[in-house]
């Protein structure tokens, strides 16, 4: 073979995935993209803030000086003072500074930075499933293992479940909330509840584990909810997060890592970052984007129209007996297949022109996710289609 | 310790190259910047062609829908379209198609991807010294070793040296011409050269080796040099470049990869890549930046500008006695130390506010790097010192 046995491999698992959404490009193509309703995609459908565009133009007047030149591994100063600021109001956290701030690539980046300077081979990252399905491959960029736990029927923490899982390997405990795909956010209690497992487990096995917080939907939440924040409930917690959802802009690949001020032995660990974001080849986060996000810290697109999109498409489907847990936060909703195969249930969608993802993609069989980050009329339009699978899957 | 073992031991084994910036930053701190000759970093002086400002400007306006989004993990389309039609020309290969390419963040970006797609644990990446020092880290990440073969005194192939070193276990051959650090290029005969040992080298071995080229220096050579094509002359051959030197946009992290079309399993090849694109946490090439290169192919910094700098310097240099191979492209000098401690004569160097990298961070002890990508005025302050230093060496 000509590619790395692995990536051949990669390929395989996941061209299932790859096939239905070729699937998916053949019907827009047979019957025009706007006949197609695609909620496959977790790709932001509101507009940037319009700030976005007048910071662009007064950067292109300034005419800064080697404006788009090498920056700092760990990013402009500049940014990464301006973003510490906005941190230690949001998480309630005035020790932190620009030093425990590493600007990144995207989450992806940030992901894949944290766990290369913290991973040796063979350690486990622990993940609350359903998950992300590229954090596998993450955990394997740097020579770990992703063990996924289960989480309740509401997708709450199962901190029994966790318990059981968390090993001497464990390394790494790695959430997402608000979560893709469920929308699910963890409660005060459960962060709480996770932090003192976590004391009680490094204590145990007389070495730290981290919690390493993905947290890119934070400001997309809805009914007043607050995301807790992890840096001041555990000492060694990690924040990896990205400007993609919150400013619209996820082609930018602009985010960061923050580093909790408490964290043990934190100058090696920010010094580990710091070097792989340069040896995984980011080098830096995005030049003109990290002169950007210095403008715009606080910034946010309009989250109202994402809780519209979300009631219309959980009352729509409620009225038609679909089974879910109303997302709290992000753009995602994981309803039951009202079939047990999910695949299977996904093709009856895509039968009605509706493009979906079979929850056994996220780990977590027996669902599907819709990415409700669409125009309304998306969703009004493809709700009958809904109604007609569910009662031919009924029948 | 917290980080892993391997992040631990690559920070030591970078601490002295880190303690010099740190020393160059107290000493640019001490006298003020402008006292300070900085020929440490490549970072080009030189500002961006003023189209760039256009361009942007021209799709502020245009207001495209999505303009930030995430889009395809290989680059968008038209980028691809157009970054094809820009190679099938420069490199004369008219089989060449945006399916041959795919966008990246920057030539770091596109040396992971490539590598990580291409290595099995343990294959080897054969690289001619001296070499760029992130190339050690590239191949480890992908779980392959880099391998580093002599050139000859002028830096050209050696031809015979590469056949000794490629081994069963070889399965890249990574080189960089204009090279980093000596900027040195490889001529026809010597391309030519090499694309034949790899074709008997792949035949003894009976298995494909493949022709990594980063070169993304290609449009900055001087005295009409023309940088001979891979993909003409290798069929398992790969292009790794950027716009980061052609644009002087090194911060914005915008390259590519491009496969030669006559490569053997090229479909496998491509789909690996594309797929590391995503699972690296690239997930794709910035997407402003994207649209821009789209605009400027053939775009280029005022390569003149560096020629008049490698002059002044050389001729300066050469008045001293230094001895050196004149650069035949990039933007930087690669000249004998007067005395065989490399990191003893950056020292010395320093002492007369000169920051310099010593050879043996590039595999070369002996030598010493000097980036000429300055304003010309640093360069002709600084020569009366690296006189001063010279003397003293030579006493």
């Amino acid at each position: 073979m000509a590619t790395a046995k692995k990536i051949q491999e990669f390929i395989g698992q996941s061209s299932w995935i790859r096939k239905m959404f070729e699937e998916g490009m053949v019907l827009a193509k047979q019957y025009g993209a706007d006949n197609v309703f695609d909620f496959s995609l977790g790709n932001p459908n509101i507009p940037p803030p319009p700030q976005l565009k007048d910071v662009i133009r007064d950067l292109l007047n300034e005419d800064l000086p080697g404006m788009h030149d090498y920056g700092p591994n760990a990013g402009y100063p500049a940014t990464r003072e301006a973003l510490a600021a906005f941190l230690r109001m949001e998480h309630g956290v005035p020790a932190l500074t620009a030093d425990h701030v590493v600007m990144t690539c995207g989450a992806g980046g940030a992901l894949n930075v944290a766990m290369k300077a913290l991973l040796d081979p063979g350690d486990e990252v622990i993940v609350p499933a359903p998950f992300f399905v590229e954090y596998r491959f993450y955990a394997d960029n740097a020579g770990g293992v992703a063990r996924p736990v289960k989480t309740k029927e509401d997708f709450s923490l199962d901190l029994e479940a966790m318990a059981e899982a968390i090993t001497e390997k464990a390394k790494i405990v790695l959430i997402n909330s608000p979560n893709n795909p469920t929308g699910k956010v963890y409660d005060d209690a459960s962060v709480r509840g996770l932090a003192a497992l976590l004391e009680a487990k490094s204590a145990e096995y007389k070495k730290d584990i981290y919690l390493l917080s993905d947290e890119p939907y934070r400001e997309i939440v809805y009914d007043g909810i607050v995301v807790p924040s992890l840096l001041k409930n555990y000492k060694n917690s990690i924040i990896a997060s990205s400007y993609s959802k919150t400013l619209s802009i996820p082609g930018e690949r602009i985010g960061f890592l923050a580093v909790s001020p408490a964290m043990a032995g934190i100058e090696d660990v920010i010094a580990g970052m710091i070097l792989c974001n340069r040896i995984l080849g980011f080098v830096n986060a995005p030049a003109l984007m990290q002169r950007i996000v210095a403008r715009m810290q606080g910034a946010s697109v309009a989250v109202e129209e994402y809780k519209r999109k979300r009631d219309l498409l959980c009352d729509g489907l409620a009225s038609f007996g679909y089974s879910f847990i109303k997302p709290q936060g992000a753009f995602y909703l994981f309803p039951r297949t009202p079939i047990a195969d999910d695949v299977q249930f996904v093709r009856l969608l895509q039968q009605k022109k509706i493009l979906a993802v079979p929850g056994t993609g996220f780990g977590a069989p027996g669902h599907f996710r819709i990415a409700y980050c669409v125009p309304d009329e998306t969703i009004i339009k493809a709700l009958p289609a809904f109604g007609e699978v569910m009662k031919d899957a009924a029948s």
